[in-house]
């Protein structure tokens, strides 16, 4: 379906009386999905919950579309994350870097008719490879929005943590950590779990947590956080904050020492990588994540009609 | 109980006619014990089981000394492990390093007439803290057998690798790594682990693993496995291998890197070691860890009586 063909079509089916110009963006993660009826550029409703792609059957996501509709209007929908992956509605594929908002407006796929599934990218060099998908969004939005300059470094705290460096406006090159996705794992599964049962908080532990990470021998220093409790070299119940430190500091020097960094993430977890990259030399600039997904997806959205 | 109170027992109550020189020397872990009984540095005789000090109540080690020795011979023994550990029998401490045979035979801990514990070694510097329990008699045992120089980087791989600093025959400096644990982790419970099904071998995406492993950004290198395999860019059998190669590649980098190292494994294991060392500059001497625990042990006796 071409962009004039869907705006020929959203004329004669979405004529209802909420306003021509009126859309559905859906953030449509793995676990999770929020949802904005949005008015050139203005979040008119919203809603979330946790009807992720993994909660729903094969073949129920036209069901998921109708109720999302009978909740904020019915109007045409644009969906971002893993929704458009293997294990999502349909596969929407990978647009390459380097890649613009309009390269991806242009690459959506129609699962069906008033319904379009943004495409994820990879990026691929010297024969390694990364993959994103959603979180193209919120990083070419927050340019669209002027939350960032054309030339800059983003960083996405999380589970899967990107960093992105952005050239002209386009997605350049990124790479993603597994720095969430290990704090849990040791948390839960590794002998020293047992010793991070504390809150992570900053503070000294944490800042010691990022110097060591800095180090580049985060192997021993995970295996040091047993000998530093029995040998009274630090405190049992700092050992999470510790940890936290560690891997963060880890991966901020790994991608953004002493550089400025333009975050996308929640208040707490944004405190804490704002920390480190100011520990290691650098700036953390502090970005509305929501605000910069709105941003994109009205771009997108008014690229493609 | 002094050394020379043990000699005396030692010559009233175990004058078996097996031989007033041997005495049984334990390997006892947190889930396997190995016993070797020796005469003069010569294994007379040896069992190996799954008693290690987590399968044995509190209050039973008398009973399993008693069938040991029911088994090996009635004769004296000195207990190197976990069995010397908060978890063990009785707490033997940690000896601090520079630390050489003779402090540790001062340092042992009788928990009944006949019987020795090793103390384990810890090491400090720079606030940072370290501790090993068992592996001392292979380090300092490979040295009394001239496996070693006296001055040389010793290696222990495994679930939590050592890597030890010899100083004139002392043990100076060490650090550990929980690299066998973080392989487990992963191939166990990270998203990453549904790619690691396959075998881990020596080869190209080993040898991958150890190149991106030195470059120093292993929480991005693993997130990587999956986008690999999704892109098309390594097979998702290689992917196990891959991730063994990028951990074992880590931890040489940061410990040896163009180093002689004097290697302290089992074959498997060793080999994969010893390629990871030489594919970054260095060089890996094998050494029989059997051969070194029977040579410290038995220089231990004697120091001790």
């Amino acid at each position: 379906m071409r962009p004039s063909a869907v705006a020929k079509r959203r004329g004669a089916i979405y004529s209802d009386n909420m306003g021509q110009q009126d859309f559905i963006a859906v953030d449509w993660g793995t676990t999770n999905r929020r949802a904005y009826r949005l008015r050139e550029g203005v979040v008119i409703d919203s809603m979330a919950d946790g009807l992720g792609v993994t909660a729903v059957s094969p073949g129920g996501f036209e069901q998921e579309v109708a109720q999302l509709r009978a909740r904020l209007g019915d109007m045409p929908m644009l969906l971002a994350g893993m929704v458009g992956s293997n294990r999502g509605w349909v596969d929407a594929g990978y647009a390459a870097t380097p890649a613009t908002l309009e390269q991806i407006a242009a690459a959506m796929v129609t699962p069906m008719e008033g319904v379009r599934i943004i495409p994820g990218i990879s990026h691929v060099a010297d024969g390694r490879g990364d993959v994103m998908r959603g979180e193209e969004v919120q990083l070419l939005g927050a340019m669209c929005a002027g939350l960032a300059p054309r030339d800059a470094l983003l960083c996405q705290p999380g589970t899967h943590c990107k960093w992105a460096w952005m050239t002209d406006g386009a997605i350049a090159r990124f790479v993603t950590a597994m720095t969430g996705e290990m704090f849990a794992l040791l948390k839960n599964h590794a002998l020293i779990g047992q010793e991070m049962t504390g809150d992570v908080s900053p503070g000294d532990a944490f800042a010691d947590g990022v110097r060591d990470g800095a180090r580049g021998d985060v192997l021993a220093s995970l295996f040091g956080v047993r000998p530093a409790s029995l040998l009274g070299l630090r405190a049992r119940a700092d050992a999470a904050s510790y940890v936290s430190g560690l891997l963060i500091g880890a991966d901020c020097a790994a991608h953004a020492a002493g550089e400025r960094v333009h975050l996308l993430a929640d208040p707490t977890l944004g405190a804490f990588y704002a920390s480190a990259i100011a520990q290691l030399g650098g700036l953390a600039v502090r970005i509305d994540s929501q605000a910069a997904f709105i941003a994109g997806a009205t771009r997108l959205w008014e690229t493609m009609t």
